[in-house]
């Protein structure tokens, strides 16, 4: 049986995860999905990545949706979708808060929960080196709307 | 380092995994994310749903893009993206092959490996029932277009 997630259980899910899948549009209007690493605070997904497709489609196109899901035990899972609007974060303070709260996240916990798609995981100052160097894009997702569900036994 | 898979890399990944995630479009042109399970054959990806959104989706815009990935020995990965386009399965015979395929796949490799949203776990009987049933909509994404990449260590 399917049952929807209240605003605090989805808002936990991801906080507690770091890993998710984020879908945006090409130039050419078909979608692209791709996986993300992230950290959840203040109504955003904080995320990074080098320059490429991916930050390409949403400089032109800021509407992405991301879903983040967790396996429970017995077989059972939750599910989060969440709409928002990309934003790059260009100025030097809020560039320094979103390393932060990654860093945190990405080191002190994700790198041990999650072994896929977690780049720099050799020490925290080459991670700390690399989101910092300039071809590094840190950017939110302003969370605008958010769907959850989950599997329940009867 | 990131390198390029090649056509044969990414239909073995493609063959060995039967879980990804799908992005679609919604009416209002935003993109939608969902996991999904599938088969891969003849160049396609194998699947189905229950009627909802997301089905509703890819009637309206048949492009998609599904991202597929695996988590390698000593936390390297490897992923595909595929882009093509959804065609839903009416007709009996072609309804019945990629039942076969599915179950084939999801029952005797799919299940065991993946433990989420590989629905109707309980018996083969009753997926094949659930697969059948009418509301059960099989679709398979005709593959146009793949690119995949790997980490690889130096």
């Amino acid at each position: 049986m399917i049952e929807t997630m209240s605003d605090k259980e989805m808002e936990e899910l991801l906080t507690t995860r770091c890993y998710g899948h984020l879908g945006c549009l090409m130039d050419d209007g078909r979608p692209y999905v791709v996986p993300i690493t992230y950290a959840y605070g203040y109504n955003c997904l904080f995320s990074f990545s080098f320059e490429g497709q991916k930050i390409d489609c949403m400089r032109s196109n800021p509407d992405v949706c991301v879903q983040v899901e967790q396996a429970l035990e017995g077989d059972r899972w939750r599910s989060v979708i969440a709409w928002g609007e990309f934003e790059e974060l260009t100025e030097e303070q809020e560039r320094t808060n979103a390393l932060t709260l990654l860093l945190n996240r990405l080191w002190n916990e994700g790198v041990k929960e999650h072994s896929i798609f977690v780049p720099f995981r050799n020490s925290e100052k080459s991670m700390e080196a690399a989101l910092n160097d300039e071809g590094c894009v840190l950017f939110r997702v302003n969370i605008e709307e958010m769907t959850g569900r989950y599997e329940k036994y009867e």
